[in-house]
């Protein structure tokens, strides 16, 4: 049996000396939960390997209020897993203790920081605990009272009491204070509780700094059936130093040298000898399916076949190849048509409603548990998520998304509804894969070199339906182009993706005929882009028109000219410029001059026609 | 008195017929509300005048559930403001009833479609009534049950109960069926009464097809205090048209001419003769200011100074001038400081704690209402936001965002907290203006240029303290830039901005002390860019670096880019191409080659040294 209070004093000892050595960090911060945490790790609950923090079995924990890392790292120093030398480089460069956790620290479950994720991630590993592994562990999420302002938290809390899951278990520590003054609701426990119970969660409340308490609340915490459970704990920002307990302008602020000295006089002796003991877990083995080859392709290639349904189809047909493959979609899954998935593996689809944060970070708790998640929704609203997936690449996800209904091409619709900042926003991810392909085949051949690459990848797929230019057995691979018209001739190369492909071609019929000769390349690889083709191109034709059906910034325009910016020739931008709205597709796509006569115009340009 | 049951047929037929004409659209969501507007504007309540929709007096009304835009416009059209033939034309190219509301037709408060954003644009107009320009209207926005799965659904209802908006009305139609199926409860109300309730609303439910119901809950709106109401209405999705009603496979589809004809003759005969009579509201006038002249800057430049600072300091500077101003929030304004200017203006100053997409969707509120919003966070968590940012531009607002904490300069933090891709954000918006300022000097003058500009502006600014390179009556405008460097030997030039602009004076010193001179330029308008400089600056030093601490994609490089890519010369572009860390700022600018000695090599490089 542990002692509780003993550890609880070294971790707040860890605490304050390493912040103070760092000379910045959030020991208050971390203080108000040290006794939380103390009765959760070594209270007998948790149940985790420290040999093997990846153990499937596991109980998961996140720090949802990354900020209190001098606590995270304190715990597993408790543990007798991270040394104090260790502990004393936090924040130092090259140290694996970074200001808020990453996967640098190894038992870091999820990088957080931004507040408001982290139980969005929970909830992604409680799904895949109780609906894909079937196992029994428990994800604990620690949350900072101010962070529930976040509306992400809210779609957390009612897609886990959607989906019934009693093995997650938030502790919510109210300890008042936020960076700049008091919260919306200082230490008025019944708002969280009323907010907590009116969501579907069980609410308890305790003193957080009262250990039986705390224990009983965890003990209570896994008898709860058919609801997740949030413990509600009061608890003092700083608690265990006087002069720093409860007080404003203590938010992100280390004690000096003094002050630290005074801080340990009030501590007290310090065991240092001590290690809490955990128990290991169960020993399980997660469900596991067969995997079997995908069917080939059979487009015929005489009817037109819109890429967001292309994008459906490939999804069910590589699945039987991907058995760790989930999909995701925030209520549009007859628009993106992830439907298709549905309908034939229901048991690894999970819909996420309209919350589209809330899907991110699900995604990612689920990625991070060596599911392969399938994101879609309208790539417009895939804005909605920027900063769970920006923090996805800090957790090196191995995440796909797809966003449907790109560009002004989507018609009546009008500007809410059009996926414009899409490719910018993913072009952004450092490593990150960005694909738009024109047609079903490429569309088809694309989603299985994302689903076989790690990592974070975005797909761009169109409404409408667009004629299939692609044979069967075409190989396409990330980072590759299609050359789809050349010759010694050329006067220019069009560098078209997605639906500005179909108007390149059309644009190269009427060139032609008028004795025009042009390259066309489908740059279906936005990110990495083909730099050697583009280069070829560049210098064979002397001058690259990029189109495409997005604002022009940051998409495929940007992405050409940064391809061949220290071997340069003039690139010319067509692009959504003007105030997108409603219309035909045709109407709009020739209003914002990205249509083929747009392209005509342009190249006859460059060509002194 | 108005003859409630048969405005509600005119509009309900209004809605089919619309809708048919125009092949696509949404009259299941348009019938489900139906009688519920028809109730708020014809049955006594609303107070408006048609003839003048921007009046400052009226009562507002969003539509948050843009889809039910057909509802919407026959609305007007039933009070006689928009003929049956100007209704046939919606969602046709030009006509300014498009699919989603926007501002081209002159009913519109603010452009809606991406769901779950309208109740935070309500917030805004109900805080500008209540607080600013102190007048009785009340704002009132129509919920779908659906997009109450958004989170910033409950960020606008928690800071509407914490600022008391008794003058803002909800109306949530709830008619249980989302786009591919049931919401997550169905017609359960009290799930929603018991959420509202939770969240410090007072909940109304009612039957939405019951007119005295609907009336009586509209009226005792009105008696509210201290705390915002929300109308919970039980509704049938296509309620009036018998085989469509309650119905799943019918959202967003429309009737054919067969299906259409049914459905009129069960709607029966409609008097198209009556028009909705509203009453006009009282004329009062809204609080103003006076104006006054902002003092001039007295910064001595011995002394570094963080542009974060300097932006607090401009608040407050420019005030006096600008007595429309309102800053926002979201629980930074100690580092972002604006808390400097809440100091001063308390009453112009807006917490917004941590919920940064009700902060965007308040100040578009805000906005519409002829306030100027200062919108602050770090830059990071801007991301949070990129939906209703992105939502902001189709409404045509006035809006100025502040980043802090931009780059891995802001050092031992991490990752989590580094804006690394605002830039890209705020750079594809259409008209927007991106500045990124590197002291204190060009931080004043550009948000005093912010202010006086009307659109959509960004301002990008540093943790750390920088020297002040400018003289205080030196001028900056939108579009502008600082060659800080230039003789006739350029070997090239040096493009910066912000933190980026030090290093680059400081590789110029070194190169200098080496024999090679470079050309060094303040880019501190990112968007628009300063193309003739630029140019210029190509054509006379024959390569461009650019430096920037920001990822490599979106940002300055490509800005860069753009603005020679008819005229090209080589561009080389240093940025955060590597996983961001904790660490000092200088060496993770070291570490992501964005500094002094990053840009020497890279300069020796193309000068073949």
């Amino acid at each position: 049996m542990n002692n509780l209070e003993s550890i609880a004093k070294l971790i707040r000892y860890y605490s304050l000396v390493m912040s103070t050595e760092a000379g910045s960090g959030h020991p208050t911060s971390s203080l108000s939960a040290a006794d939380l945490m103390t009765g959760l790790l070594f209270g007998g609950t948790f149940k985790y390997d420290l040999d093997d923090p990846r153990q499937p079995n596991n109980d998961r924990l996140i720090f949802s209020k990354g900020h209190a890392s001098p606590l995270f790292y304190s715990i597993w120093a408790a543990a007798g897993k991270v040394t104090e030398k260790e502990l004393l480089s936090f924040r130092k460069f090259g140290s694996p203790l970074e200001g808020h956790p990453t996967p640098a620290f190894r038992y870091t479950e999820a990088a957080t920081g931004s507040l408001g994720q982290g139980l969005s991630i929970g909830v992604g590993m409680a799904l895949n605990a109780k609906y894909l592994d079937k196992l029994p562990y428990h994800t604990y999420v620690l949350l900072g009272d101010s962070e529930m302002a976040e509306g992400s938290q809210w779609e957390a809390m009612e897609l886990a009491a959607y989906y019934k899951l009693d093995n997650l278990i938030g502790i919510m520590d109210v300890n008042r204070l936020g960076q700049r003054g008091e919260t919306m609701y200082g230490h008025d426990l019944t708002v969280y509780k009323d907010r907590v119970s009116a969501f579907g969660w069980e609410p308890i409340v305790i003193d957080g700094h009262h250990l039986p308490q705390i224990l009983t609340a965890y003990k209570q915490a896994l008898e709860a059936r058919d609801r997740p459970v949030m413990i509600i704990a009061r608890t003092i920002k700083g608690k265990g130093v006087s002069f720093i307990e409860d007080k404003n302008g203590w938010h992100g602020k280390t004690l000096n040298k003094e002050e630290l000295a005074r801080a340990l006089e009030e501590l007290g002796p310090i065991d240092k000898t001590i290690t809490g003991q955990i128990a290991k877990p169960e020993q399980r083995q997660p469900m596991v399916r067969a995997e079997q080859m995908a069917r080939p392709l059979s487009y015929t290639g005489d009817k037109p076949v819109a890429t967001r349904h292309a994008y459906g189809s490939a999804l069910v047909r590589i699945s039987p190849g991907f058995p760790n493959m989930v999909v995701l979609d925030a209520e549009v899954s007859n628009s993106t048509f992830s439907e298709l998935f549905k309908k034939v593996h229901p048991e690894r689809f999970f819909e996420m409603f309209i919350a589209e944060q809330n899907m991110v970070g699900t995604a990612l708790g689920l990625s991070l548990r060596g599911k392969v998640p399938f994101v879609s929704t309208f790539a417009a609203f895939l804005t909605r998520a920027f900063d769970q997936i920006r923090m996805c690449q800090y957790s090196r996800a191995n995440i796909k998304f797809c966003g449907s209904h790109a560009g002004v091409s989507i018609g009546e619709d009008g500007s809410s509804q059009m996926g414009l900042e899409d490719l910018a926003i993913f072009r952004t991810l450092l490593d990150s894969v960005v694909l738009y392909p024109s047609d079903a085949v490429s569309t088809e051949k694309l989603v299985e070199a994302m689903a076989e690459h790690k990592g974070l990848a975005y797909l761009r797929t169109t409404r409408k339906d667009t004629p299939v230019l692609y044979r069967n057995d075409e190989v396409f691979r990330i980072g590759g182009s299609k050359t789809l018209k050349s010759s010694r001739k050329d006067a220019a190369t069009i560098v078209a993706a997605g639906i500005t492909v179909h108007e390149a071609l059309k644009a190269y019929e009427e060139l032609k005929a008028s004795g025009i000769l042009v390259r066309v390349v489908d740059l279906y690889s936005v990110k990495p882009v083909d730099e050697s083709t583009l280069r070829q191109a560049a210098s064979e034709t002397g001058a690259l028109i990029t189109v495409e059906d997005h604002f022009a910034e940051g998409g495929i325009g940007d992405a050409v000219k940064n391809s061949i910016a220290e071997h340069p020739v003039p690139v010319h931008s067509l692009a959504v410029r003007k105030m997108p709205k409603s219309g035909k597709p045709e109407e709009l796509m020739e209003y914002e001059e990205i249509s083929k006569k747009a392209i005509i115009k342009k190249v006859k340009e460059i060509a002194g026609r």
